[in-house]
């Protein structure tokens, strides 16, 4: 069994209080209610007003100020998507990672509606220098030693061909101010980060995009010196609704030894549709194939299901892990890296049958 | 400055991965929008079906079973309650106390509807012997070595006199999961705990109610050995919407030296309306009254402001304290007890001017 993840620092403990994960008996909803979905808020939740316009500039030839009915306007598009934070499983890290402290809950489906990213880039007619799209939020605060707007990029082909959305709905209602009200950026498939909320400025620009969130922050890399790989699309990972009742302070997990545990859970990848969903009952030593549920659209988490017969009283270690369409699968242990990123091991239940 | 709240352990990391509060910027809304209210679930969230009955029994004439739309059909009333964790506060305690660790945010205020508690009472008819109300909810697991249904009790006199309603309804909507789908006791004034979710029964009882969560939980005690006193109502506090912008990790604060600050908060109490709420720039040694906006309703926040004119660049500390109209205040410093509950000590935020 892994090292259980340790305790956390006085403002790490912050970070926890104030955003806040999924409760994995909560995916048992396909879409998951407001409240519930995971949040992060990098620096404080913005007021917005009025006032608020989306501007379209940099490298295009027709820059665009659009208020929140003309964005409304627009063609506009719905569709479930599933999001996950680039550090969840960072609590698990050893040596100890210090930044926002998730487990294993930092997930969420939502059903965004929005106008589509592409065609309003075409609008604007991007320049033939232009190699970033940069997209700004209202958020403000200070990291890295100087102060920051969270602002992060993508490649043009990334930002034309991967499906992005600028979502003013969430669940069929206005987006709620935490989820960046009046607008924000959902690009299906990749991590929490890409998806810029309270969105006010989209910038065509002719070098990369060296802003703290896209140059120091979401950096795969194991030491401070290195360049790293950007981190960009949710690496594949299965999660279970912990079966039984749980006791409070721990946690931990009771079933009863004598009846069958419907065990079940949901499974995703930003690489490819979920192929296969595995369950163990030992800790990893054993698996078995579950039973996938459909698949209800391209970037949204796929259900699955066992039913598992305790073979008497005495713990049991459950485990999950999902294979993609890529073949990629999950490791059994952490992959350390520097941010406490794409920690997708297999997740792991402690259960005691009495 | 009071120490700050020391690190957690992996079991308090859990409770505050899957439990929220209410980030502070939210002060700004007098009605908490879902999801940013603060949440506390005490086992897990339970699945609850078309099946759901609420029964009215044990020492009554007239025992009764409705389903949700019978409990709709009833008199209803709406009203906004300002409701906080009786641990809110509790990861200031020193000597650290182990439980959902809290630091201020446990708080919201929600708009309640639903049907008046006591004309149900009187219709179910209650016995002469009849002492106390116990309300269950659907929500078990373990706690103190044994099987826990959550459960509360309230005297007859407290059921019947301090307005507590059958909620249905939280801003206008459908009760989400996580805050009791599809009923949930509110107890204008009272602590969260008191407000029993996922309900499922309503019994009268002739002998004082002994669950867990009343006789060994929720008492305000300094040694095991003590019975202790039964914590009920909020005690007086002032929260403030720390100014300026913060710090990633830290979430210290910043603001500019040159400019005066805005700073805008809510205070509320359980014993009676807000008469006075007080700031200090120098971290409680000298004090002056904010101006107190409108009282919105009985159980409601008030909503204060001042303007406050940094002397300078360099470091201050920023507190708050309300006093109610029986006169109570908040204590300087925490007041230590075994469950971590009442910690109402005022707020400090540091801030550096620039």
């Amino acid at each position: 069994m892994d090292p259980q993840p340790a305790g956390i620092s006085r403002e790490e403990l912050q970070l926890a209080a104030r955003n806040h994960g999924m409760p994995l008996e909560a995916l048992r909803h396909e879409i998951t209610p407001v409240g519930l979905h995971y949040l992060l808020v990098h620096y404080d939740i913005p007021a917005v007003g009025e006032e608020w316009r989306l501007r379209v500039d940099g490298r295009v030839r027709r820059p665009l100020e659009l208020g929140l009915d003309a964005v409304r306007a627009l063609p506009s598009v719905t569709q479930p998507v599933t999001m996950e934070c680039a550090g969840n499983g960072r609590a698990a890290m050893e040596p100890h990672v210090t930044s926002q402290p998730w487990i294993l809950e930092a997930v969420g489906t939502g059903e965004w509606t929005g106008t589509p990213l592409a065609p309003l880039l075409e609008q604007a007619g991007l320049l033939d220098d232009a190699v970033e799209i940069v997209f700004e939020g209202l958020d403000r605060g200070l990291e890295g030693g100087d102060e920051q707007t969270y602002g992060r990029s993508l490649t043009i082909e990334q930002a034309v061909e991967d499906g992005a959305i600028l979502a003013y709905e969430l669940n069929g209602a206005p987006l709620p101010s935490q989820h960046g009200y009046p607008l924000r950026l959902v690009v299906p498939g990749w991590y929490g980060m890409t998806n810029v909320k309270w969105l006010s400025s989209i910038t065509a620009v002719s070098e990369p995009f060296a802003g703290y969130q896209q140059a120091q922050s979401y950096r795969w890399r194991r030491e401070e010196h290195e360049a790293g790989r950007p981190v960009t699309r949710m690496m594949p990972r299965a999660l279970m609704a912990p079966p039984g009742i749980p006791e409070f302070l721990s946690r931990e997990r009771t079933v009863s030894a004598g009846q069958p545990v419907a065990v079940q859970g949901r499974a995703w990848s930003g690489w490819g549709p979920i192929e296969l969903v595995e369950f163990s009952a030992d800790g990893g030593d054993s698996w078995r194939a579950a039973e996938l549920g459909e698949q209800a659209g391209p970037h949204v988490w796929r259900g699955w299901s066992v039913n598992w017969q305790p073979a008497g009283a005495g713990r049991y270690e459950l485990c999950c892990r999902a294979t993609d369409a890529t073949g990629a699968s999950q490791p059994l242990h952490p992959e350390w890296n520097l941010g406490g990123y794409e920690n997708n091991a297999v997740q792991r239940v402690p259960v005691t049958a009495r």
